[in-house]
């Protein structure tokens, strides 16, 4: 599957990866992912918000099922693990029990979840978003990406209807419980010596988009004296943010950028970025928020420009179910075939050891299901490096597997082993696909 | 003519014009200006820059003109003046002369210089520094504009054959003298309480590519302390440069900026940003330009970035052909019909008072020329505001009437009047057009 994947959206010159939603790369990752459930039989469901749905088993007839998933879609220039690993990973997990002749009791789905990047029309986990209602459709529709493109018309464009968007309870009724395996984009599995780990909090976070508003003029016969330029009060702006983040140990981000009429000779009318903030607790990331509009807005006055702070998205702390997260570190610890096989992918041997328990503070699809009242966990895969949102994103392939023969041991565990019946003979007497 | 020009490339949000170099609106302002020479009855010649020339008379069998002209390229979200209003006026000018019935003794040419403002590809005057030479053919064509368009592509598109830029000395043979009017970019003129006034200089100017390079990374998983944000290091940078510019009384602005891979959720991995610098004299910009490259290296150092600065062009001090000079400020001064018409269009009258002179801080095809050695001169017609680059750019019917009584006077002082002969008979008993 992977070398399926490997060249679709890839920037020939960085290595990275472009594929935000609704563009042509990420349509032929979402017919790919068609294909690939159809090969295993799986139905698919594309729900009223664009997310994909791969089912095994009828979670309408037999009740809600285990859903394991991520996204497809990448930021800008990102790495290839970043949402894909959880859907590849999760077909994998379902192509290891075909093989081993295990079906499950109860109906288990691979899933895409749309948009979880927010790259193009900056609301990130917007595909979630809509499901859960967290996301007005009204606002969804008038988002206008770069190019002027509005997401309603992008949607028409991916075949889905954007007037039909809107919480889906219908599609949420049939999630049980949710699984996101995902790389880890941070170094706490390195430092903690271990192929996978099991997420605990996703920090509370969020986006907002600073608009500074001066004067365009000739940047050769205008006066310093006389300008009003907008760059000035975002420069400061930005310099501040790294500096109110470290000393909140939080995180403060300017990743985006757009100057108006951005022109070499031009003092510019307009910047708008955008500030992506976190912190451990909702208090430190407000008050970070607060202190540096403040800042912009002082420095706005002394450059005769103006500054708007629009919060365009917010994610409160999210803490993942408790009962499943326990139930996942038990499955993972216990030694059983799935743990003997991650313990040996990832070199140690010896006494059983607990896996790790990490938060995060990156947001995901699972946190926005989470806050939604559905049961959810993350698991995270070892990145060597740390980095991520990158090309130079990683993780071995050893510890890709172990992620799978967790996901495994997750399955049997949560969605139950069938027993008998003619679907399980066919099952242990088929081939592996 | 202007009611013609006023819808091309116009933004519809902000009222400003976008009409970079080949780009639809730019070919269509080439096929207004060819049209308006062919009513004219003038001999319209693209040089092997993409520099359009009308000529009435033939300066290659009755020896050099007199040229006219700006260009009707701009700025993104640009006014309406700057460039289009020399080109007009020039129309205008001969337009006066016909009706008046007079002939000039020498040829006289309208001139629309290509891509004066370097919007697209980067590089300002580009067709008027092909034309002389001062630009390399080979960089030239392998420019690229923000849609990875290259400048060689671009030019086919525009019907310029890139194969055959170059100097072209036959072009450059036919100049006698260029004399480029131009809305004001500044107060000078509102200060003077002028309708018009006559150039001195033009500040040596540049343009410096800043390229800053970090690392890709989460920008929420990633420590505020591992990270190589290069958009720290361009924040800094963009500060001093106004600090430097304000110490120095020069002009630093940093207008056009550059993020990849621009996501809300990634620290850049790089960061473009490009330098306009002017002085009053090569020593102060000079200065200028190393202490901001230093600076933004010391800082890539704290940032754990890298900086390098390209220069992209520069423009030594140009100081106008005196001779040229004190005979338009002459032929304007003295009370003749043009300048009693700018008097009263300015609502001065009263004792004769000369003409102001002024230097100016921006850079024009017409100071490139004079590089080369062509007698030139240039005109400015007064800015209420002094904004440009700019919607808010303007300048007054009555001024802009003015400017185009300046050249008439202009035209019959250095063109000369033709005697006698069938066209001259002709021209005076022709209907004005």
């Amino acid at each position: 599957m992977w070398a399926e994947l490997e060249p679709i959206g890839r920037d020939g010159r960085t290595g990275g990866y472009r594929r935000s939603v609704y563009t042509p790369p990420e349509l032929e990752l979402r017919e790919w992912f068609t294909g690939a459930a159809t090969d295993r039989d799986l139905e698919v469901v594309t729900d009223r918000a664009g997310n994909l749905w791969a089912w095994r088993g009828d979670p309408d007839a037999d009740g809600p099922g285990l859903v394991l998933g991520s996204h497809l879609d990448s930021v800008p220039d990102g790495g290839a693990y970043d949402g894909p690993l959880g859907v590849v990973s999760a077909f994998a997990a379902l192509d290891q029990l075909q093989s081993l002749g295990i079906r499950t009791a109860r109906p288990v789905a691979v899933a895409a979840f749309a948009d979880e990047e927010g790259a193009r029309f900056g609301i990130a986990c917007a595909g979630s978003r809509l499901l859960t209602g967290a996301l007005d459709p009204d606002r969804a529709r008038a988002l206008i990406d770069d190019e002027g493109t509005s997401y309603a018309s992008a949607m028409r464009g991916g075949g889905v209807d954007p007037a039909r968007i809107g919480r889906d309870d219908e599609a949420l009724a049939r999630i049980g419980s949710y699984v996101e395996l995902h790389v880890e984009q941070g170094r706490g599995l390195v430092d903690a010596g271990a192929a996978v780990g099991v997420a605990t909090t996703i920090w509370p976070h969020g986006r907002w988009r600073f608009t500074f508003d001066g004067e365009a003029n000739h940047a050769g016969t205008t006066l310093m004296t006389d300008r009003k330029d907008p760059m000035l009060t975002y420069a400061m702006t930005a310099l501040a943010a790294n500096k109110q983040a470290r000393l909140a140990a939080a995180r403060a981000t300017f990743g985006r950028v757009s100057v108006e009429p951005n022109g070499t000779n031009a003092v510019p009318s307009r910047v708008t970025a955008w500030l992506d903030a976190r912190a451990a607790d909702e208090g430190t990331l407000r008050t970070l928020v607060a202190a540096l509009s403040r800042q912009a807005g002082d420095r706005a006055e002394r450059d005769g420009t103006s500054v708007v702070v629009t919060e365009e998205s917010r994610s409160p702390l999210v803490a993942f179910d408790r009962f499943l997260r326990d139930r996942m570190v038990a499955a993972l610890t216990v030694r059983g075939p799935a743990e003997e096989a991650a313990g040996e992918a990832s070199g140690k041997r010896g006494p059983v050891r607990p896996v790790p328990t990490l938060p995060t503070a990156a947001g995901h699809d699972a946190g926005i299901l989470a806050a939604a009242g559905v049961p959810t966990a993350m698991l995270f895969v070892r990145n060597p490096t740390g980095i991520s949102h990158s090309p130079a994103e990683h993780a071995e392939r050893d510890d890709c597997l172990a992620g799978v023969q967790a996901l495994t041991a997750i399955i049997t565990d949560i969605a139950g082993v069938a027993r008998g019946g003619p679907d399980s003979d066919r099952a242990s007497t088929s081939e592996p696909r």
